[in-house]
């Protein structure tokens, strides 16, 4: 079956979300020393591609690990918004589910909005997202929202080169609205997704989490199958 | 499709490699400080559920993002050796090739030990281990193998209290000889399994490495789907 891989690198380019943590790696055996190579990680449970639990946004949401495994195996359709401009809203009539609002024959939408070419650099903060009123139909159709962008909210801008935030951390609850009607719903939420172009428009999207005990979310490897 | 998850848990109680980073939650953001929850995580790349690159043994193997996503999902059988006693080894005969030492309808064999029943115990280091032949049969055949232990090699005993090794860690190359004829010849290693009883003979086991750039392994989900 054809397959892509559609998840971004975990390596020392990493574009976090502010004031997450960075992602590190470091020697923990050698070749040299102990005839073999085992590695330190440590990152952000939300760092490079990754799944949002219910828990991420919601104090009484479920943890990664309260979900059955095959749920992550996600029939998937794809919409191409690659044509909204920096920092702009994704609304209702962007999305496909016609006039009538009629439900699609899938389980997650992929949103695709281009912006994983910006991936590295300050540019990437300054994603399209997804209006509160387009994630409610996404939610009230059952679907989960996969994205190659930083959030479908509105990310803070980038930090500046001493570490400081250029503008606060808006993350009030009324701050993050998309991901509060979707995980409000007990629907997931894929991020910092790539390679989205020339992808058929129906595929599997795989995004199997780690097991992490209470998690709020987990990096995965994302593979879409067809 | 029946999916079953076969991943050990990623909590405080993870039976890791003696030497090995131990694994760590901390929390990064929390609902009360910051809106939303992210936890930073912290472990080796050989923690729990895992797969082996070459490079974890062989000073000039590849990495884990040097292959295709699509080559980590395995057509997987199933043998079962749980009448193996602890740390005795799986040999050639206990292998389903046959007298001729015919190939597999497979791309993987998973070593059923039952030893994952030990797991976050002192005897899970104690598990039986594959003979440097059985495992360069596996190399010849072109299979991958999967093991529900924490090696294809004998294990140092559990570390004392204090953090010391009661014996010290043999990890010499003539150390992990079933390592080597497997990683040595691009076959990939999984260990630590959970939940092999009565799994179909067949099945898909899916294993999708994180995209760690020049990784020496990864953390997986594994999952079994038939």
């Amino acid at each position: 079956m054809p397959t892509r891989d559609l998840s971004q690198p975990l390596d020392d380019d990493v574009t976090v979300y502010p004031g997450d943590p960075s992602v590190e790696r470091h020697p923990a055996a050698t070749h040299e020393d102990d005839g073999y190579r085992v590695t330190e990680l440590r990152f952000g449970s939300h760092a490079g591609t990754h799944v949002d639990a219910p828990s991420h946004t919601e104090p009484d949401g479920r943890t990664i690990d309260q979900f059955d495994v095959g749920q992550f195996a996600f029939d998937a359709r794809l919409v191409d918004c690659s044509d909204t401009n920096a920092r702009e809203p994704i609304r209702p009539a962007d999305l496909p589910f016609g006039t009538e609002v009629s439900a699609l024959d899938a389980e997650m939408l992929v949103v695709r909005t281009g912006w994983d070419e910006f991936w590295g650099t300050d540019r990437y903060y300054d994603h399209p997202y997804l209006s509160r009123e387009a994630a409610a139909q996404c939610a009230d159709l059952g679907l989960h929202v996969a994205f190659d962008a930083l959030s479908p909210d509105p990310s803070p801008s980038q930090t500046d080169r001493t570490g400081r935030t250029e503008s606060s951390v808006d993350a009030e609850p009324e701050g993050v609205p998309a991901h509060r009607e979707l995980l409000g719903s007990e629907r997931f939420v894929v991020e910092n997704l790539r390679g989205l172009d020339d992808l058929p428009e129906e595929f599997e999207l795989r995004a199997y989490p780690l097991a992490l005990d209470r998690g709020d979310g987990s990096p995965v490897r994302a593979v879409a199958v067809w």
